[in-house]
């Protein structure tokens, strides 16, 4: 197994975060989250491993919250990652601010009462100065564990005086280098603010701190059969699903991010903090904050609470699965379904390649052809109806060996390969690594856009199984990449970015759900155009004039556009 | 029948739509423009009102596009316009741009090559100085119909340059005033653009100008089995729904305009032409800049595209009819059959006056108690399922009379009374004009909103009945005023400022989908604080330095504030 494997398995196991659950927060709190932080067993995330958008990609761990009293570090030698991309970065060296500046800062945010939430310890800058991403490595210079909005105020006053950068750290599942650190700076990691502030079940919203991951929330929502169905990697935090305005599997029915968040309490630049809307279901009034904030990745402001929207779980589910000997019967089949308002929660599709890497690495013995996977909610009449049309379609497409169950353990067995896919593609190249692209299409395009990456990836000779949120034209592929290899990372970087402007000429975007963060910010202005990327510079600047919000992600560096 | 209501029925005819559809659109038009450009029967609205949001509130008139080949102009005494609020409006006079300017601006605008689509002739002048609210009415100095963004961008240079202020006018069915030039300067009419550009039956989208209305849309779209949701007064635009953040009775089921836009384009104050994202379903490239602009009411630039997200029309309808002794009865019964996931596309809630009026104005014998009315919509057995689970609960909350109806003529009389209320409230004092609140609160608070809304009508006499999309906690009163009693006007205002301020202290908003215009200003600033208002501005002085995009509404000026 890969030495990136292994750092994806044992990766970060916080035990900064014993102080979850344990304040009561102010007047909001309720009796849910009393109940709540009475609980000592707690299901908790060991990984902050993101790639791929899926329900449960990766294993959990239960800890107890009352362990440990002191932090339990967990070493990891993150100087082995993989830098593929150096030279794309900005010069962060040169960029950073003087010693002096920064000694000043951290003197003055002692002064805060964080006690042992603020440090310099190099352990502590380690472990935040990287994600998952290919994206080079940049140390903070200071890490701070805030306990709520005062102190993120406070601590932002103070940064934005001395003009030292602010970076928020959640899940650390971002895939474009988000969090990275790039000129220096704080690293604001939001581990001790995960509460479940108040639940409000007549309205179906849930008011939370940004820390608390969306697995952990629904974990907590379960016994109210209520949930929240933005569904990106696993562990990832609802404040930087807010950041990168992600999506999932789920969005094809209940939307992303930008469909599922009421309100967020923000935290300004200057640490001046203002709620966006307020919590109900339909306003009007005044520009939409709350949108602006979502899928700006940390640049204009720190969000220290969301309140989302929740669903009723449903009554009811179905899964079916169905073969087709060419990909593009199974996204015109894809079309109909969803012009027939099949009411899908997923749909989903994986290529020849990837069933193939699914029978590998998990003994299955699936057809190694294109296959869709749906899955159905409602009532239990209602899918046993959709589950007809859908049947109905797929045979009019060329579907094959249509398979479809109701019953939790064969549907579960049916979406296992699904489930496994990410992890099941090492065993293609085991000696190699992953690279997740992220385009998303029209759907009318998806097919078009999915043979001409093909015939790409055959003329390339790269190893890249394809998964695919097909209902909404979404799709990744896992690109297995030996990084150290020059030239074959140079082929796999142009690779990408024909892939990425190929979406773009088809209508299509260069991130559907991952963001721009650092590494698709030309793709940016290739998408959108300098007028529209000029105008959310004006917004950045008029939002944080000091540019001290998460630096050098979402925009190009000036300079670099005007040479 | 009142003024007022002569008014509204007769209202502006407005011939200078002659060039609608006859001019071909670019690389982008399509062969289903064309089809419908040939269609000599196109149903059109003859009204330019909206109050409430409905789906049909009113007649609707059919006109040949042939016809006729000038302008037919249909004088109307505006000048007997309602006045309520002059003392709360900017002394606009002060605030025009000198005559000298005007002047010049004109000329150069006159050199666009737009003929006699730029005038300042009186008439002109007057026909866009007004909505139907109850706002002064103002005159811009010159009205241009523009043909598309390249005219715009034109005007908009022109009209920087000169910081001549620019007023966008499409339906003018806005209640808030949102279309008065309270500074003068341009109206920009859209009558002249309102072509579907091209229609994606495969992703289910379609691309249209701002000036056709929703009505218009979906008779488009009928033949391909799709349909736009958002539904408010009949007759308003796309491009003043996008404006407004509209919402309508199908927002419960397919939200508001946030939720069924896809990307606009742009002309910004000064002239440059954006596109706000592409045309994906899913996207997390930057800024959410068509949420910016979504609910930004014309005062961050001007939409002279949108791509809207369509919907397949459903198979089957049924509507359900319920009364209840107690209006918290009904309200409880709503938030269960939210709960329960029954998947209604609206569910509408009268009071018992408003029944009352319905009964006395089209002669009726409906129960006069509180009554819900729900509209299902799926396939056949999936509406007759959802009926039953709604029985079932409207049961346990005490719900009497059940009746229901799948067949077309059937759910037309149930639904009559819903369709015809508004203007059924006339009857119940008619020498009264109408006020139509808007407040939105979290529907577990619905009920208790209601009760202390109720006690204070009481305890004021004043008549207005009420209307709520009740799934949404949002509702109406249509208050029936003597506007020139000025004691009467006085108690009223101040009954409808503790009903906003009743609502925001319930987590409520001010405005659930009219927008805030001129008449929500100062509650703006109430319920989200100064920092956000500050945020807003900032945003409003960053787009538009010259403050000429659609000045004096959302933002109370700012020497007020500080006084």
């Amino acid at each position: 197994m890969s030495r990136f494997r292994n750092l994806f398995r044992l990766f970060r196991v916080l035990g900064t975060r014993r102080n979850v659950f344990s304040k009561s927060s102010s007047s909001q709190s309720s009796i849910f989250q009393k109940s709540y932080a009475k609980s000592n067993k707690f299901l908790w995330f060991s990984g902050a491993f993101a790639v791929l958008t899926s329900a449960a990609l990766l294993n959990q761990r239960k800890l107890s919250l009352e362990s440990p009293s002191h932090p339990v570090k967990l070493e990891i030698d993150r100087a082995s990652r993989t830098q593929v991309s150096g030279e794309d970065l900005l010069d962060t060296s040169k960029s950073r601010r003087p010693a002096s500046v920064v000694e000043n800062s951290f003197q003055e945010l002692q002064k805060l009462g964080l006690g042992e939430r603020i440090t310099r310890e190099q352990h502590e800058l380690e472990t935040h100065g990287s994600d998952i991403s290919f994206h080079d490595k940049v140390l903070p210079d200071i890490v701070i564990y805030p306990q709520d909005t005062t102190e993120v105020s406070n601590v932002l006053s103070i940064c934005n005086k001395y003009q030292l950068p602010v970076v928020a750290y959640g899940g650390a599942t971002s895939l474009e280098g988000h969090i990275l650190p790039v000129r220096g700076g704080v690293v604001l990691d939001f581990s001790n603010m995960k509460r479940v502030i108040r639940v409000n079940l007549q309205d179906m919203d849930v008011t939370v701190e940004p820390g608390i991951s969306w697995n952990e929330l629904n974990d907590y929502l379960r016994p109210y059969g209520l949930f929240f169905p933005p569904d990106p990697g696993a562990g990832a935090s609802i404040g930087g699903m807010v950041a990168t305005s992600c999506g999932g599997t789920n969005a094809v029915k209940y939307g992303t991010m930008k469909e599922n968040v009421l309100s967020l309490k923000v935290v300004l630049a200057d640490g001046r903090v203002i709620h966006t809307r307020q919590r109900v279901r339909k306003s009007s009034a005044g520009y939409d904050l709350t949108h602006l904030f979502i899928g700006s990745e940390g640049t204009l402001g720190i969000v220290t609470e969301a309140v989302l929207k929740l669903h009723p779980i449903p009554e009811s589910h179905g899964v079916a699965m169905c073969y087709f000997d060419r990909i593009e019967d199974a996204t015109s089949a894809v079309i109909d379904v969803v012009r027939a308002s099949v009411d899908c929660g997923r749909i989903e599709l994986m290529d020849d390649l990837m069933v193939k890497a699914v029978n590998k690495s998990e003994g299955l013995h699936l057809e190694e052809k294109p296959v869709l996977l749906f899955e159905l909610a409602g009532s239990n009449h209602a899918v046993n109806e959709q589950m007809e049309k859908i049947l109905n379609i797929t045979k009019n497409h060329k579907g094959q060996n249509f398979e479809y169950a109701t019953e939790p353990e064969k549907r579960e067995e049916l979406w296992r390969a699904r489930k496994d896919a990410l992890w099941s593609a090492y065993s293609l190249r085991p000696d190699c690594e992953l690279w997740t692209t992220d385009v998303c299409v029209p759907v009318s395009r998806l097919s078009e856009m999915i043979h001409h990456t093909k015939e790409d990836l055959r003329r390339t000779n790269i190893v890249a199984p394809l998964i695919a949120h097909a209902g909404d034209g979404n799709f990744h592929l896992v690109m297995l990449v030996r990084p150290h290899d020059k030239e074959e990372m140079k082929m796999v970087k142009a690779f990408n970015d024909r892939l990425v402007k190929r979406a773009i000429s088809m209508e299509g975007t260069c991130t559907g759900e991952h963001g721009i963060g650092e590494g698709k910010r030309e793709y940016l202005v290739t998408e959108l155009g300098e007028d529209a990327i000029g105008l959310m510079r004006t917004i950045k600047r008029a939002f944080d004039p000091n540019g001290i919000l998460n630096p050098g992600k979402v925009f190009m560096p000036e300079e670099k556009l005007e040479n």
